[in-house]
């Protein structure tokens, strides 16, 4: 099975100043390892270096005696910062040469001034010349050009080393990332059969009360805002070790298992022309602000609520002064009305409401901090259903949590037949 | 000045193989660089590695090399997989032994079943025996113990060479840090003053359009949601460089300079106990959940309505079928009436509305994607006043630059004095 092919592993290296003094957060390592991770590869290091000509090249010498791939990340851009087509050159003895696609770009960006072009020096905008913006069309000339399609600077291959540079932009280095892929596949380098399986409302522990622990394979378990992601990793290239584990996950969670019950329910409710409206309280326009992420998510969600005072529960989405009196805002009877209020006002088929306490401070002996009442209304079942939750995770892993654990809730009472699925069961 | 002053910069090391796998982003990194960054010392490199003896012995070894201070984050806790204690240990010829203060607060914990001691484990909660978790309370015994008041693995420190290790948990960190910055200090190393200004609503060539660039210190500048941040770093430990920047800065500027909008807002509207209430379209809930990041925030804060359909912002905050039929939802006259509608809806003081087309599809000819309305209501001064800006820069960032242009404009018309600061004075 691995006849012809080498154990090699990638290494990473993210080249720029303005990562190395914390002004931004590098997603960029996360990006490379969990893709490298998906598809088999083993990272096996990430190293963030200023933009300082001895550091790298003593970085990409350490690296290059390991003889695994190398993947830098930064430094193509047209400023002087951008160091890596020249340190290239002078760690191999190569000079400069225009890669003549991107050359051909460049020009025609440059004489269109388009906002692209601007937009390629991190920060903000600024005008540069064109034998500036030029710079970045440059490749050592004993290397093979990466097409970016997205920005203007060409990545860099060397196959021997192997070494591939790309640029610091998160969307340029997506952009490029097939070609990448196929250029690492074509090194013929082994890798592991890997799975990657989101569990949504269960624990580690619950879940491995409910399943064996397998042995034939290694299981990384990370969590989600609710739930948590398993990572199944094979020995070899041989998925079939999963197949055992992976059925009785599914038997036991059949209802539980997906990337993103807010992308489900969207989907779902957009195939279906349904509308819905959310009512919030403790999760503060959380719950609005994901289904709002989704791009043409209007076809389906006319609006929200965020009914943080008394009043506004009132006002708004006709609460009664006896539910609040009687039960309080942090109740059944408040999710009911909030979800049916809603819902009425906004005229949709589905509502979900969400009200609790997110702390630090407002938490009493029978509702502590943490603790949350969800509630689903259902036009098509004229249902409304509620469920009280404990998520003592501290303020926003309890937001994230509620909202989650609600669109779950939601996505299996409108789109499934069954609806005695965790933890749509838990709601009466 | 310098004098007795070492040049030594800082050398990260991360371990994790949930990091180097991709199952989670490493925000480690930010906090010790940008923290490093503002007392004025200099992180040189940042590696990750898995938890992998051989790959971090010898990443130790190249980093000890630099003479450099290393700090090291991870591999602290109970299981098989923390070996930073061990490795230390056989890395430098030292036997284990027990933190008398860790150990102790190791056993009184597990005693009481704390919830704490099964948070320790990343990923979820696990039983462990008390062997298991004192394994945790161990350094190497000529190492001297950093306290850690959150968790329970003390960190470690090695002045001569010098090597400070830290658990992984952000928590842990940020609880041992002011010691750690003690211990870094006392090896008396060189610093940079530095300093770090938040300018709200303006990108960097209009700034410098306005202002000379400094040619006595360094200036380093990143984007924030909307406007810039600046990184000044001085040459020496003497801050007096920056002085008449500073200044200059202030002068131009003296509305735009803090470190949040939407934070100055809510602290303003809390000591003149003043209430507020937002109305979103395009913004999805995100100025909302931005408020109730705040914790605290519900004595000012009453509600917000995310009216996404037009029959939502008719219904719940009575915009009339005459503003959305003659004008349009993306209007002046949509965002003052959003903002009068919910103010009135929720009895507050002050209310924010946007409207808007955050895209990728939905623009016109004469409101692309990008465009937004912003809506300010005042009780105090009996007026509503809306301004029209672009933000063309896709989904997400258009949604955060709109909100923060929203929480500015508002904190200067409820707080400042003069109404004519740049956005207010947009603000018709």
């Amino acid at each position: 099975m691995e006849h012809g092919y080498i154990r090699k592993g990638v290494r990473l290296c993210i080249t720029g100043s303005e990562v190395m003094n914390g002004f931004i957060l590098d997603k960029n390592t996360q990006f490379f390892a969990s893709e490298l991770y998906a598809l088999g590869f083993e990272l096996k290091e990430s190293r963030v270096l200023p933009d300082n000509e001895e550091q790298i090249l003593r970085a990409w010498s350490e690296l290059r005696e390991t003889g695994d791939i190398i993947i830098n990340s930064g430094g193509l851009g047209p400023t002087s910062d951008d160091l890596t087509v020249d340190l290239l050159c002078k760690w191999l003895n190569d000079t400069p040469a225009y890669d003549p696609y991107a050359e051909k770009r460049t020009r025609y960006f440059f004489e269109k001034r388009a906002s692209r072009m601007d937009m390629q020096i991190q920060g903000s905008s600024h005008q540069i010349s064109l034998e500036t913006a030029l710079r970045q069309a440059r490749i050592p000339s004993t290397a093979k050009a990466i097409k970016n399609s997205v920005g203007l600077a060409p990545g860099i291959y060397f196959p021997e080393i192997p070494f591939i540079a790309l640029p610091g932009f998160p969307d340029e280095i997506r952009g490029m990332w097939s070609e990448v892929l196929s250029l690492i596949k074509s090194l013929n380098v082994t890798r592991s059969a890997t799975k990657i399986i989101p569990v949504w409302g269960v624990g580690e522990s619950q879940l491995f009360s409910q399943l064996e622990k397998p042995t034939n394979f290694t299981l990384g378990v990370h969590a989600l805002p609710w739930g948590c992601r398993l990572f199944l990793r094979a020995p070899s290239e041989d998925a079939s070790v999963f197949e055992e584990f992976s059925a009785s996950l599914e038997k036991n969670f059949p209802a539980q298992i997906m990337e993103s019950p807010v992308a489900n329910l969207v989907e779902f409710l957009t195939k279906n022309r349904l509308s819905i409206s959310v009512a919030e309280s403790c999760t503060g326009g959380l719950a609005a602000k994901q289904i709002t992420d989704i791009p043409g998510v209007s076809a389906v969600f006319k609006g929200g609520v965020v009914t943080y005072a008394n009043e506004a529960k009132s006002s708004l989405i006709n609460v009664s002064q006896e539910v609040l009196l009687e039960h309080g805002a942090v109740s059944a009877q408040c999710a009911r009305s909030m979800a049916e209020g809603v819902a009425h006002a906004l005229d949709t088929d589905v509502a979900i409401a969400f009200t609790g306490i997110a702390g630090p401070t407002g938490g009493t002996p029978t509702k502590p901090v943490g603790t949350v009442y969800i509630g689903i209304y259902n036009r098509k079942r004229s249902e409304t259903r509620t469920a009280r939750f404990q998520f003592p995770l501290g303020r926003e892993r309890f937001r994230n949590a509620s909202v989650a654990c609600g669109f779950l809730a939601a996505y299996q009472a409108i789109a499934m037949e069954n609806q005695s699925y965790w933890p749509l069961k838990n709601f009466h």
